[in-house]
Order: structure tokens, then C-alpha cells, then sequence
């Protein structure tokens, strides 16, 4: 079927035809109920009730949801599902299964997450389970031990680098909102508050801080570490309790393993720099999310390996492993600086900024974020532990 | 036309339908000769001489050609074929124009180097005219800043990603024969001559060493910073008087540029292990090689950029420009020490070695390669600049 945007009327009709689909909702058309959903900047997501079960149904558009006149192509959706599948046997149960995929109508068919919540909502609302971080920190760890050069033999990455290569599109929008238009003037920068202006433009005259941005940039785009998802935020989770689950894999493409963790730390701590009552939670939350994926990662490390460090033996994978997770967390300190930056003063900024009352807090909230952001960018060689870290983070 | 292997008779009627390529030869097909001068380990080779012209004609062979039960996929030829079209405008006239290729015979019709020789052949016959490394430093600058991230658009980058991650065929060579047999007992393995023998097995013991090399093979996976040749030795560069040439691109893969330079010094330092009377030309050759090297990567870098470092202005990418030199030089080093050990005790070794015409200096020799080979992979960390490279190889 050639490509058309959805409606729920007519994705009852396309649901209709996929027998096996419509077998999982159960009861006739005429009983299911479908509601859209879409709350992020890309996509359209309906969410479909039937007697026996529910769906949830995720289409790319030809532009970006929120800004019709910015296009953007369809095979966004391919990569979506491609990232799925090639992470899904590792993460089960931390994402949603996939149930189909249309490569004509770039239509995802998954498991409906009910009566879940996304993260940053339920954060806000300070309705989270605490420790949620270890299933996200577990969930890093599984997905890029399954798909990394030191685990995996050598052609298991060349595979997903030729499979995720053509991504560009999205990561596009990664090398220019996170890592350049922060930076610059940039039209597609909101207008910082009269009272952040300053700090902004200090940040976009920072020589040193463009250097260390210079750094990031490379690498992300050469250290083709394992398979990332690209867009950890907590606005990419769904949590119900202690349910938990990673969710929008569309930037997915092969980087630096310390860009998820960067990205879902810098969420966390922009969550901390709303909400500074809250420092102590967060801090906790990144010690669980940082624990849990070295502890994963090393364990999945022993049960064998790939062509990286084939001729080690236990001792010495045991002291590469620790040089390794050195670097993974200086790259961690960077990306989380960079991600703290391009959500206060960039195109997507964050929702926990509305947990400051007054407009004085807000800027006072925002520039903290922008204060320990620039630290933490300048700082990142220097970081050799989880307590160096959180230090810089001045959360507690 | 389905695959089959070529001989001068089917290559001659092969030819008759290709007109273009008829017409560069001239004459009549009875007017032209053909004669196979395959020297390599993998395909056949055919220089085609008419009234008119001459053609070099390479045909990918479903084994390694010295080795007919161990298969090799034909597509090979593809990927040598595309490394030559993404470099050809960048490194022109240092490689031989590809005139056409066949993807159904995984031939490769390009210019024929005449009366150019072998450049290790030369070496071994003290035939070379001094300075030829320059050519090849220069070669390596401009085809890295063609296809890498920090001088063209990343998405350029992506595309070649894309292009070449199906390599893994040659991949694997490299993988198993540079960077993990020779420091394990192998069956690939030559047997080492007796006198050897305990500094082979030490060698294969050394921890130290394998965690060096640990690196190294993380290096080669993840840093995917331009498009390399891949096998770059004296062996695949042809030459006469000052014109020089580089062939045999089909190991071309994303990885880090010091895979390049390391291969081309670690094979001059290994002619100077054969024939130690020539320390001091080898030692103006990797010098030659090196400031060509940089130079024309700055000169080069200075029309403009790429993605990474888009933020700085021309007195910052000075700076991470002699950063980024810096580090080149390290990975420069330590693959040029894989090299001399892997060219010395593994499958594919140097004919550099019969310059030595007593076994007790050949052997001497061989120890001496070994020896530096370690000294380079240890220390490579610790290299500064092109003296610290020097000192480390003791060649003068
Ligand atoms: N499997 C699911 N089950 C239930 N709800 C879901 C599911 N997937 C997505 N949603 C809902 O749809 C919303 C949008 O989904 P998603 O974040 O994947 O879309 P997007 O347009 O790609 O967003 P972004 O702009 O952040 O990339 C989510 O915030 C969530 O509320
Ligand atoms: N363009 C050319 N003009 C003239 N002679 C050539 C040309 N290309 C290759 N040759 C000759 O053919 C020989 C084999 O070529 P080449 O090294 O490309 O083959 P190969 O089988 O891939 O070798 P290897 O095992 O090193 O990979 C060269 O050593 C050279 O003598």
C-alpha cells in the first residue's frame, strides 16, 4: 500500500488487513477504540483498545510533527524498527516488542505500554518508583554489549554499520541541535529570557568550551563504539512501577556507548536543576543507573567476547574492562554536559523547567543547567570515577 | 556475462566487446599481447599491450590465488573498485585511472603502469629514486581528507560507512593475519626458523604486549575516522623515476588514518631490518613520508571543514588540528609495530628478508623487527612527535 498519512478511521481499515494484528485486539472493528497520542516533536502514535488486547501504532511523517514546513524522511520509521529487532532479544523485557513493521506505509506496530507513563511526566509529577535508573543503566549495558566489536566478532558491527549508515537524517538533527547550534546564533535557538542572555552569549564566545565541543563532535561521529539509541532522555522511557521500558529507538545509529549514558544523565540532572529539592533523588538515581550498567556490562563481559582483546586473558580483560569503562565515563561526563546545554538554550528544551514557580527561578534553574553543563564538557578528561562525576554535577 | 575465470584468450574476446576499451589498445585483437603478471596473494592480473595503448586488467579469483582451498568472496573486486572512484579526484595522478569495472566478472580495467616496477622490488634492487615517500605521505593526506569526518559534511562519511562496512571479507584478513595470529601459536603461522623460535614464543606470551595490541584492535574497529586503503605496504605501490602510484585499494575500509601511514613506515622500517646499511635513506624516506604527510593535511584542512570542529576558528583548528596530528602519530606508531612483527612471523612475510644472505643475519634480522615491532606497540603512547618515532625504531 503506497504511503498516506493515518487517521484512526484509517488505520481500523489497515488493521482490519492484517489479520494477525487485529487477532491481538480481539472483537470486531467496531469495538476497538483508537486514540492518538503523539506528544513528541516527530511522529504520529496512536494507541488501539480491542476486547482482547491493545496495540500502540507509531507513523513517521514526510516533516517534523511540531514544524510541518521542516521535512523529514520517512525511513526514519525503518530504522526505528531495525533498532528494535537488533536489540531486542538482549533488553527483553526493558522495551516494548515489535509486532510488525510496514516498510510502505513506515507504520510500527508494538505493544501497547498501559497504563504506563513517560518518564519525565511521572518525574515531574513525583510519581516514580526511585531505582528506575538500574533498568535504564541495564538496559545501556545489554543493548551495546550485543552489538559492540568487543563483544560481538568484528562483521556483527559491520553489519549494523552498513544496516544503520543511512540514518543521516536523524543524525543530522544530533550534529546540529546537541553538538553545533547550541553554540552559535542559530535561528532555530529559541530566545533565551532577557535574563539569560548574558550567559548564553558568553557560552557561544567560549573558545576552550568550542575546543571540548570540537572533541565531543569527533567523537561521536568516529568512535563507532556499539549501536546507541541516540535520544536516551527520559521523555524516550515509559514507566509503570517498577516497569520499566526504553521506548523512540529512531536515532539509533552506531557511536560512543557514553552518549546514551550521557544523554539519560544529563535528563536526569536538567530533572535536579528544576527541581533542586530533588538533588539527593537524582543523585541517586545516577549512582543506580551508573552501577547497574558497569556491573551488567562486566558481567556480560565474562561470558565471552569478539575479535577486540581476543588474545586477553581473564586478568587482562578484567584491567582493559576498567580502561574501557574509564573512557565510556569521560565520554558519559561530556555528552551529559552537551545534552544539559542544548535543553535550556536549544531547539528541544525540557519540560522540568516548569517546576520553577517564578521566572527568577527558572532562569536561576537554567543557568545552573548552563553553569554545570560547560563544567562538565571542560571537565570530562579529568573525571575517573562515578564520585568525580557527581562532584562536578553539584546535585547533593 | 555470468563469472568465470579469465584467461588471456577469454580476456582478449572479453575485451573485443568492450569497444572503449579496444579502442585504447588499437590495432586488432590478433595485435595485441597479453600476459598474466600475477605476484599477489589474491587475484589474477593481466597487462594488455596494443598498437595504441596498454591495459591493466584485475580479476577477482573465488580463493586466495596462492592458496585455492581457502575461498575468498569475489566481491572484493567491488570494493577496490569503489575505493578507487571515491579517491581518484583527491589523490590524482598517485593512483592508476580505473577505466572500467565489470560487477558480473569482478574485473577491474584500469591504466597500465609501464615500465613502473614493484616499489619493494625496487627497494630490495636499490633501484628507487630518493624522496618517493613523499609522494605516498601526500597520497595519504588527500585521500583521508576526502572521506573524513572532520573535512567533508558527516554525511559524506555515513555514505562510505555505508559503501564499504560489506568488506568484511578483507576485513577478516586484516583482523586474524595484523592483529591477532602472530601473537598466538597459529597453524597459519610459518614455522619460525629454530634460532627464532624462543623469541616468537615470548612474543607470544608477552601481556603486556597483548593488552597493546588489545588497543590496537580497538582502534582499528571503533575509530572510524576516514576511509584507508587498508593495506598500504611497499607492495602495493608501483613506481618508475618519480612517478609513483598506489593499486591495490581492496582492503579499503572506515578506520583510523595511522592504519595507513603505520602499514607504508612499518614496511620501510622492515627493508632497513634487511638491509641495515640503509638506516639513514630509510630514515629520510619514513621522514619524508611523515612531513608530506602533515603538511598537506594542514594545507589541505585550511579550505574548509566538516561537521566536527565547525565551532572553531582557524587559530582553534590549528590547535586540535596538531591534537588530532598528535594522535595520529601515536596510532601511526603502534600499527607500524603490528606490521614488522606480523610481516616477520605470520602468514604473509617480506621478501626484504633475502637481502640478508647468511640465515644467521637473517635471522638477526627477523629479531631485530621483532624486537622494534614490540619497543613501537609499548611505547606508542608515549611518542610525541616524529623524533620519538625515530628514536623508537633505531634505524639510523
Ligand atoms: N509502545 C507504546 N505504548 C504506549 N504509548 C506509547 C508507546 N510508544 C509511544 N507511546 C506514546 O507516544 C508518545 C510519542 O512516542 P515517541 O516518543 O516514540 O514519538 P516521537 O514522535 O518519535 O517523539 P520524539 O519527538 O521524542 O522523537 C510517547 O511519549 C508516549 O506517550
Ligand atoms: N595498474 C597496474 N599496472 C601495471 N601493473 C600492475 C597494475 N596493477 C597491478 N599490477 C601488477 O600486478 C601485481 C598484482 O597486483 P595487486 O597487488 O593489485 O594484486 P593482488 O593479488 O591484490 O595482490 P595482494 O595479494 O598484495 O593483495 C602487482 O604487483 C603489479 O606487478
Amino acid at each position: 500500500m503506497p504511503y498516506f498519512t493515518l487517521d484512526a478511521s484509517s488505520l481500523q481499515h489497515w488493521l482490519t488487513n492484517h489479520a494477525d494484528l487485529a487477532s491481538l485486539l480481539g472483537g470486531s472493528p467496531s469495538a476497538w477504540t483508537i486514540r492518538e497520542v503523539s506528544d513528541g516533536n516527530l511522529n504520529t502514535v496512536f494507541l488501539v483498545d480491542g476486547p482482547a488486547g491493545s496495540l500502540c501504532c507509531k507513523q513517521a511523517l514526510p516533516h517534523v510533527r511540531v514544524a510541518p514546513d521542516w521535512p523529514m524522511p520517512l525511513e526514519r520509521a525503518l530504522y526505528e524498527a531495525r533498532y528494535m529487532r537488533a536489540t531486542a532479544d538482549a533488553v527483553r523485557p526493558a522495551a516494548p516488542e515489535l509486532y510488525f513493521y510496514d516498510d510502505e506505509m513506515f507504520l510500527l506496530v508494538m505493544e501497547c505500554l498501559t497504563p504506563h507513563e513517560v518518564l519525565r511526566t511521572a518525574l515531574i509529577r513525583d510519581e516514580v518508583q526511585p531505582g528506575f535508573s538500574a533498568v535504564i543503566g541495564q538496559y545501556v549495558a545489554r543493548s551495546v554489549h550485543a552489538t559492540s566489536w568487543i563483544s560481538q566478532p568484528f562483521e556483527h558491527g559491520s553489519k549494523l554499520l552498513a544496516d544503520f549508515a543511512g540514518n543521516t537524517a536523524l543524525t543530522r538533527i544530533t550534529v546540529d541541535l546537541i553538538l553545533t547550534d547550541p553554540f552559535r546564533p542559530c535561528s532555530r535557538n529559541p530566545a533565551p529570557e532577557a535574563d539569560l542572555l548574558p550567559d548564553v552569549e558568553a557560552l557561544q564566545a567560549d573558545k576552550p568550551l568550542h575546543r571540548a565541543v570540537g572533541n565531543l563532535q569527533e567523537r561521536f561521529l568516529t568512535a563507532r563504539q556499539a549501536l546507541l539509541h541516540g535520544d536516551l532522555h527520559t521523555g524516550s522511557i515509559m514507566q509503570h512501577k517498577d516497569d520499566v521500558r526504553v521506548i523512540d529507538g529512531e536515532f539509533a545509529t552506531m557511536g560512543p556507548i557514553g552518549f546514551d549514558c550521557g544523554l539519560y544523565l544529563g535528563n536526569l540532572a536538567l530533572h535536579a536543576c528544576g527541581a533542586p529539592h530533588k538533588g539527593n533523588l537524582i543523585t541517586a538515581e545516577i549512582t543506580a543507573f551508573w552501577n547497574s550498567f558497569t556491573a551488567d556490562f562486566r558481567t556480560l563481559l565474562k561470558t565471552g567476547g569478539g575479535d577486540v582483546w581476543a588474545l586477553s586473558d581473564d586478568v587482562e580483560r578484567e584491567e582493559m574492562l576498567n580502561t574501557f569503562l574509564h573512557s565510556i565515563l569521560q565520554d558519559t561526563t561530556g555528552f551529559c554536559g552537551l545534552e544539559m546545554i542544548r535543553r535550556t538554550i536549544g531547539f528541544a528544551q525540557v519540560a522540568d523547567y516548569t517546576l520553577c514557580v517564578t521566572p527568577e527561578s527558572r532562569t536561576e534553574a537554567r543557568r545552573k543547567a548552563l553553569k554545570t553543563g560547560r563544567t562538565l564538557i571542560l571537565a570530562a578528561p579529568t573525571v575517573h570515577n562515578l564520585e568525580g562525576l557527581l562532584n562536578l554535577l553539584t546535585l547533593r
